[in-house]
């Protein structure tokens, strides 16, 4: 069975015991001709993929009432794969999404790595530079890559913390962002685990 | 006298009792005869200004080692113009800053309005929205433009009130962040009153 995570930058497989990932760009789905469960948020793969018979779109299988309209399906599955915290999926964007006994109660959106790193440039070339994710985040910076780094990293920090529940941290920069969030359990088949589950109450396995 | 804050976006003139804005595309320095006394981010204008004999760089009159190498001069210049506080000067980018007792104690860089705006869209058009400054930060969101705003503006709301300071707002959009920092000090003049402040300083007034 293999499950796959379709993303806006690139598509994560999982197997059943490994994981990969493909570019959006490169990624031709027909090349697959076994069953696949999959998710979403990319609007031209979506409309490669759902007329082929063997790829099940997982999105149609949500108890939608959980979630709101419009919520990204990646979010919905990260959710569903845990009980208790919050979800910091740190991909194209970062996604923060809080559950409570299984219930989703809210989240939010923010600029990934590379968007933001865009941002800033596009203010001024003097702020083009790459972030520090070793930066001490209990001093202001004084000098210009930490200000960056600080306005990008430490912002973000200080609102997930301030839910003081356990996090869970996935996504493709889950490794830089753990040396921020120190006490989070890095789980970056995290997805999939969400994927599973909301098979399992389908009955889809 | 003449005063003028040169930024990335606009030219900021203020005249001792009036101030106005011109956009830096449309704007041609020479058209000034009076003295005026200037500081510049933009490096293009920068170039353009420095030779010009009736324009004054009020960098050359900072006490430099109070600052740290490569901060913005709009930035010196509105923690010049308090003794305590946080300033917020919302403009391209959004920029913190601490002093205490008359010292800078750092500072850091974030993106603006526009260029969050910008982010987001390029990330993926399902995140293409304006930012609901009148968004309850107290709740985790459940719609997608609060998602959105709640990721760009709870998260710097949460890290400058954790400072435990006054706030002095400033900037292109202090009216659109004074709907969250409701108990800051809104001074569209700051950075003009930080200049006369150097001005002071180095005896040139």
């Amino acid at each position: 069975m293999l499950l796959c995570d379709i993303g806006n930058t690139s598509v994560h497989f999982f197997d059943g015991s490994r994981d990969y990932k493909e570019s959006v760009t490169s990624f031709g789905p027909s090349v697959i001709t076994e069953k696949i469960y999959y998710i979403c948020v990319n609007s031209n793969l979506k409309s490669r993929v759902k007329f082929l018979e063997n790829w099940i779109d997982l999105s149609l299988y949500i108890d939608t009432l959980k979630y709101y309209k419009g919520m990204g399906i990646d979010r919905v599955a990260a959710c569903e794969a845990i009980q208790n915290g919050i979800v910091v999926d740190a991909g194209s964007a970062i996604t923060v999404d809080l559950v409570k006994d299984g219930i989703f109660q809210g989240g939010f959106i923010y600029p990934g790595v590379k968007a933001m790193g865009e941002a800033y440039k596009n203010i001024s070339s003097a702020l083009e530079c790459s972030f520090n994710f070793e930066l001490d985040l209990d001093k202001m910076p004084k000098n210009s890559q930490d200000a960056i780094s600080y306005g990008f990293i430490k912002t973000l920090f200080v609102e997930v913390m301030s839910h003081n529940m356990e996090i869970y941290l996935t996504g493709g920069y889950a490794k830089e962002f753990s040396k921020i969030f120190k006490s989070a359990s890095v789980d970056e088949l995290l997805i999939f685990k969400g994927m599973k589950n909301i098979m399992k109450k389908a009955n889809l396995c």
